[in-house]
């Protein structure tokens, strides 16, 4: 196997079961079989996790994009943080990596998820291996102009995987045992394949990004009303037309007057407050699958 | 009516709820009946909840001892927020305030409840009234000699109320909610109470502080084990011989080997692994209600 793997965790240092987890694995390496994958573990950011922030100066997840990374005049703490990675473990850093796993935690009721960034072959190709495992839902994040430079972007192969709810800088065991579960899982199925030996789903269930809605807000621009408590946890599920999404302090309630086919992710999401996003509308959809997917895939791991 | 209350949400600015919920109040004066009393409403840290932290130099609800307010090298911005908030509503400042109601959220399971800091007469009789409209549980927070300096007791009449679980930083519907009855009700006693119309229990309920249990830590001081998840949101609950506290990564749970009647509170308190506490044990008592406790509180308000 001449293809290296990047494990991360607390890329926002609020997200602390990640890294507490791989405190725990260094201690005792076999709280995980590799399945003789040669990777590397880092804390995306450990500064922001020192203090139980999302980030210092700028989100790190937010921080890859070429146009940032490549500026001669780098003044944010997280961008000068995506160059040394980028430096340290790139495709062309000091340890190569070819695939990168991405592990965060989220607010919302996300259970144990992926987020695939656009439809590379590669990317689908071990979601859907991961998701015939483990049948987890997958959110295909794409078509999303405001939001832009993700993490796993900067590697051949990756994606970010989602626990939750989980709330901020709390240790749970239940999101520290979903994110054990899901890196043994995605070493092995990583091992599977570069072995010829992983058997590939016929289909990829993906839950298509088509908008976000944000909460009511004043003409300050703060958040007047909150999530209505039946839209709380209601992830994955479709929201039907006339279902209650926020509630005024007086009472007054926001209704769902959108098609009744899409299903929202990331509800109510702590960080995504300033993001202006209450939560996200995806589409759900089944795909075949592709064996220029396995290709694609095979080839970055052989 | 003579007093005047304080109320205070933002005592530590990781705690969203109630300055959200003051910001709506702002807005629109009906949210809450005040029932004729007069109140100052106050944002404790908001330096500290402008960045989404529980506090910047020192938790300012540990920052209201007399030997830290009248150093005179005041370093830490929480206990130059302290002395500020005493200048402007303490007892014999420009607005005085006789009584104070802090409220916070917490990420343990606490429901609405109330922390009541030693055995002051007037709080009791408070406590009594509250505890006699809503049923809530009443922690009564003493003999802790590592934790000191709370804002209430700067007060002549006060305690805390706390609501949970909340996660940190995460707008919540059911946490406004409960932090609008609360407020509501205190009011509605305090003004009941002024007028000789309240009518009080014959008995208090209270859990009384015993100890505090850490979490499992290595040699560095690192948490090693995280709380079981069969633990998680027992609160209130008493703890019988052999449940599972805590569990260790390889599987290893540490069990309760203590006395069967002690019931925990503050159970996995995301702000509380720095203070070394996993949970904080108490001993339930029913408390004849004293007369002298009304006194002592009618004395303060008329």
């Amino acid at each position: 196997m001449g293809f290296q793997v990047l494990l991360v965790t607390g890329t926002h240092g609020n997200e602390i079961n990640g890294p507490w987890f791989f405190q725990q694995w260094d201690k005792n390496p076999e709280l995980i079989n590799n399945y003789g994958i040669k990777f590397f573990k880092v804390i995306g950011n450990p500064d922001a996790l020192q203090v139980g922030l999302r980030y210092l100066d700028k989100d790190l997840n937010r921080s890859f994009s070429s146009d940032l990374i490549c500026s001669d005049d780098i003044k944010e703490k997280e961008v000068i943080r995506a160059r040394e990675l980028l430096n340290e473990y790139g495709e062309k850093g000091m340890h190569p990596c070819e695939i990168v796993i991405d592990i965060h935690s989220t607010t919302a009721a996300m259970g144990s998820s992926l987020v695939v960034y656009g439809r590379r072959p590669a990317d689908l190709a071990l979601a859907a291996l991961i998701q015939s495992h483990l049948g987890l839902p997958i959110y295909l994040h794409e078509g999303d102009p405001i939001q832009k430079g993700f993490l796993v972007e900067s590697w051949p192969c990756g994606f970010v995987i989602e626990i939750g709810p989980a709330p901020q800088t709390l240790l749970q065991a239940k999101t520290v045992l979903q994110t054990q579960l899901a890196l043994e899982v995605c070493l092995q199925k990583i091992s599977q394949a570069s072995l010829r030996k992983a058997v590939y789903p016929n289909h990829l269930v993906v839950h298509i990004h088509q908008e976000s809605i944000d909460y009511p807000r004043d003409l300050n621009g703060n958040i007047d009303a909150y999530l209505h408590d039946e839209c709380q946890g209601q992830d994955w599920k479709p929201l039907e037309k006339g279902s209650p999404l926020f509630q005024f302090p007086n009472g007054e309630v926001v209704r769902y007057e959108g098609d009744n086919s899409l299903v929202p992710v990331f509800i109510n999401e702590a960080a995504y407050q300033e993001k202006n996003i209450a939560m996200s509308l995806t589409k759900k959809e089944v795909w075949p699958f592709l064996d220029e997917w396995k290709m694609a895939f095979e080839e970055i791991i052989n």
